[in-house]
């Protein structure tokens, strides 16, 4: 079943994608809660099997009568993985052991269509095509056998990330003088993950402005429900600059699969049904080359051409970038 | 004013802390929302008055007899500023230009008084003594002079950070042999900003688990209302390990201040009401050594003394820390 959060008429409502493309509105539909969220907090059996006598009956609203918005339009949480693709993690000095997490916050999200703002002083933007994983459970320390259990379902989503938001916050400290041994060293002392000439500096990179900018998480267009979809680590991933491809790459791909994913967050972090995890970006170059990066697709270039990103089994998410100058 | 979130005898609800220390509960005032976060996000001047009116009359619940919750529970969003003080900033090889920000999820957060569990494994794990600034209204690109007008209030969090967890979740990127001038060059091209002898590698530090571990977030007891505290950047933060004190640190001592944090925020990310910022640690040791670094207040070596953080004008937080072996 595919669940989407709509307004129509300028009305905020959420949905069903019926079998004839329509979506029917949740409205009116008995015991049917305000939301989409509320539905996946508590999905009641009822309105679950009215929703699927709707999506067979259709003949609802048509898809270009209606604004897509965020499917969960405030998650409690959203948690990206860093570099989770095989691709990725060959030019990591020691590869990542455990997926590494990054927040989104809700602010940053954006329905399917809706324009992406990049201003001048960004610099280099970029997309990044990823499946979302929609936590369905209160989750905490689930076993990777268990996590699937805990989806709700599984949409699409447009990781806009800005290095050049990401240069300005990035630091790098440095044992003073005469600090030798002393706390300054103890604080640089849990450095990154490579030790060889860098024992006396600590580099920290903040990823709020370069992740969470408003319009940086295009999301959508509609979730498709876990049943619909036994396994999340077999999925194509297709990525379009205008119609021309860039990135044909695979969830196979990923370093960490999904349950594995689920689990390790779920280990610290208490997840909450509506929560997100998207998994990591596309890397594998359409053309081939060994050596395109993801920041090749610069959003500064891309003059109106939307950003497309298909996943077998869910659908295409489809968005423009707005350009601004600065104020 | 100061307004809290409590449960009294199980019963999750909010209030105002009277002239006798007691606390009066919010549910039976006339015209009450159901939370402290519904206040902030619509306040009613009839029940503003009739707080005020509680407050003045007392005779509410002994602190002792209540449990602590987050004054915000479910913030949209919980953003901090990374080593925004002077001391910090004079071991960075060029200090950061503008505020840097990370995200906390709100299910790290835990009422005054609730343990923090720091597991075996975590590594050094330690407090971080901070301001911490409640939203009170949607604010997008607010300028510096009008920030402290969409503030509404001040609370103490302890941003319980570990080096530990942030080491495992770092990494550096290092461009491949033959991949020169291509893709990688650029996608590295964007590192920290030291620009003398890393021109071919990049460090990430990525700091969800960190910051946002369950129980991370210590914040309260209460939110003392912007009325009551005119100038946020001139007051007295004091840290203390169970009775010794830590840190002797002010809000002067931030490298931005209050206000210049908001509206570098706002600039990116829509804030909303009940949105926190916290502002960045104290870093001034209490013995007076240069070097005392915020590593050596090892949380895991605390054996039972809590951690106490004072904020002038506004009150005491204090939490414990539960140590646990790894499953």
């Amino acid at each position: 079943m595919r669940l989407c959060s709509i307004s129509i008429d300028g009305t905020p409502t959420w949905g069903v994608v019926a079998h004839d493309g329509t979506i029917v509105d949740a409205r009116p539909i008995a015991g049917a809660p305000a939301t989409l969220h509320d539905h996946i907090e508590s999905p009641d059996p009822g309105v679950l099997g009215r929703l699927v006598d709707a999506a067979a009956r259709g003949g609802g609203v048509d898809q270009a009568d209606v604004v897509w918005l965020p499917p969960v339009r405030r998650p409690s949480k959203i948690l990206g993985v860093a570099i989770n693709n095989i691709i990725g993690q060959r030019i990591a000095h020691r590869p990542f052991a455990n997926p590494a997490f990054f927040f989104k916050p809700s602010s940053a999200l954006v329905g399917h269509g809706r324009p992406v703002v990049v201003r001048e002083s960004y610099g280099v933007t970029h997309p990044e095509p990823e499946l979302a994983v929609v936590i369905g459970r209160h989750t905490k320390e689930v076993s990777e056998a268990d996590a699937l259990a805990h989806v709700f379902g599984y949409t699409i989503i447009n990781d806009v990330t800005s290095p050049g938001l990401k240069a300005e916050d990035s630091i790098e400290l440095i044992a003073p003088p005469g600090s030798g041994g002393g706390a300054y060293g103890r604080l640089l002392s849990w450095r990154s993950n490579r030790d060889d000439d860098h024992a006396r500096s600590n580099y920290l990179t903040y990823h709020a402005r370069s992740k969470g900018t408003d319009t940086f998480g295009p999301i959508g267009p509609w979730i498709v429900t876990a049943d619909e979809i036994p396994d999340p680590n077999v999925l194509g991933v297709n990525s379009f600059d205008g119609d021309t491809p860039v990135f044909v790459d695979s969830t196979a791909n990923l370093l960490f699969p999904v349950q594995r994913v689920v689990s390790h967050a779920s280990a610290y972090m208490t997840l909450l049904p509506g929560d997100i995890i998207h998994c990591g970006t596309s890397m594998k170059a359409a053309d081939g080359s060994p050596y395109r990066g993801i920041t090749d697709w610069d959003m500064r270039r891309v003059d109106g051409r939307p950003m497309r990103i298909s996943i077998e089994g869910i659908g295409t998410l489809s968005n423009s970038v707005q350009w601004e100058r600065d104020r």
